[in-house]
């Protein structure tokens, strides 16, 4: 039986999702439980591998198992073992050709930033913090020019190891808030460190280093030399895991390019 | 020269303000900036000292130097040394005879709950979770009872060391809030988990356990076995500091007690 689990987490204090030879992560603490329950090691397989420090208000994982247990029984088990800073909102049945991974044909990310004559402690690993004014007008502007498809080569880690660095950006904007502001992102997948350069940049944009129009040429140029800035993962939120095409299409029209994964891409 | 400096810091990942053997704490983090400023060790004395995981929308420190820089000058570099959890509001010149903890003749606290059918990993380290309903009102009457002068050797850790366990509450109340309530207490002095003690006693009014009538004669009993609870540190605010008996007396009148330290008590 396969088994599907939406969850939120902290990630302040977590070396990210994957687990890792020594140190706390959100899949170290999910197989922990699991294992306990199985009498076996039972993997995990999420969405989406967030980096350190990153949050999830959604992300999803998928287990099989041979433990008949009810939907709701399987989130209260989790959620009594669980540290505070992880959630299990919903559990499911799932059909066993349901893949978390493969079956992801989208996602969005929202990037919060605060601004202010001074940092406020209690936003410490919640939001990144910016002290100089920034021109969100410009900002949002160059937003804009990242929507549709484009090769983001020049906006990604260059540890990023996939055959295509092509990507469907649907949505890409500025949002001003109370002390700051939010960059909403969603797409059909992302590079490695994607989000976090396209952040850091569009700030270089709101400091009026660089012009809304500078966006054609560096997508067009494909060299991360001339974007070399990636924004801290502590303002970096993973908001919500499209699992299909037909979410993507009530959101953003019928007429939009829907990726398929086939293989094992690293995003 | 005698510095007076203004903090703020949020204590989720301190194992509270005073310098242990191991581990990151509050004083750790300045005496390490100050010692790299003075090539040597410089003390500091705190108004309180917070527990692990307790924070400080306000706190105080003093230190003596030799060094002559002016207090913006203080800030900015203290500032810039410092980790994201800790800023230093203000730093002021003081007179030699000005003590941060025997000056000190009030603190406010503040203890956030919040409560629903969910956990917010967000809230985490920050908010105390409580999922069941509780009656607010009734927890605001049994507040009240503790306000006045009283022995609170039954409100607090066993482990308090100090000659005297009288203490006068001039604020005792509970506010609802969006998603919970406060518990807002300011007093001459706290004993050692205090705060804590009552908040948990309010709590179990709150469930109908406990009556508000019940408080003068747990006061009276001077037992802590009859109060047998501790609410977590995470959701507890150090909220204010009165250096001076004015201040008091502009918050809660002319008429109130007021409590001048004269020795090393720990609170």
């Amino acid at each position: 039986m396969r088994i599907l689990v939406k969850i939120s987490y902290q990630g302040s204090n977590f070396l990210g999702f994957q687990i890792q030879q020594h140190g706390r992560t959100v899949q170290q603490q999910f197989e922990k439980i699991l294992k306990r329950m199985h009498k076996r090691h039972v993997r995990i397989h999420p969405s989406s591998r967030t980096d350190r420090g990153v949050h999830a208000i959604e992300q999803y994982f998928h287990f099989d198992t041979e433990l008949n247990i009810a939907p709701d029984k399987w989130q209260y088990a989790m959620n009594s073992a669980l540290p505070d800073d992880i959630y299990v909102n919903e559990v499911s049945i799932v059909d066993e050709n349901f893949h978390c991974r493969y079956d992801c044909v989208g996602k969005r990310y929202r990037y919060k930033v605060y601004q202010g004559a001074h940092r406020d402690v209690f936003m410490s690993g919640l939001k990144t913090y910016y002290r100089d004014d920034l021109d969100i007008e410009k900002m949002n502007e160059a937003a804009q020019y990242f929507i549709g498809t484009h090769d983001f080569t020049g906006f990604c880690s260059q540890k990023t190891e996939v055959e295509s660095k092509e990507r469907t950006l649907y949505q890409s904007e500025i949002i001003k808030t109370e002390n700051g502001f939010d960059y909403i992102v969603t797409g059909s997948g992302f590079l490695y460190n994607m989000v976090r350069v396209l952040v850091a940049f569009l700030i270089e944009v709101g400091k009026g280093k660089r012009q809304p129009e500078d966006v054609p040429k560096l997508l067009e140029a494909k060299d991360r030399k001339q974007v070399p800035f990636t924004a801290p993962a502590e303002g970096l939120y993973l908001e919500k895991i499209y699992l299909a095409p037909e979410e993507l299409v009530n959101d953003f029209g019928s007429d939009i390019k829907i990726h398929r994964k086939k293989s094992l891409e690293n995003d």
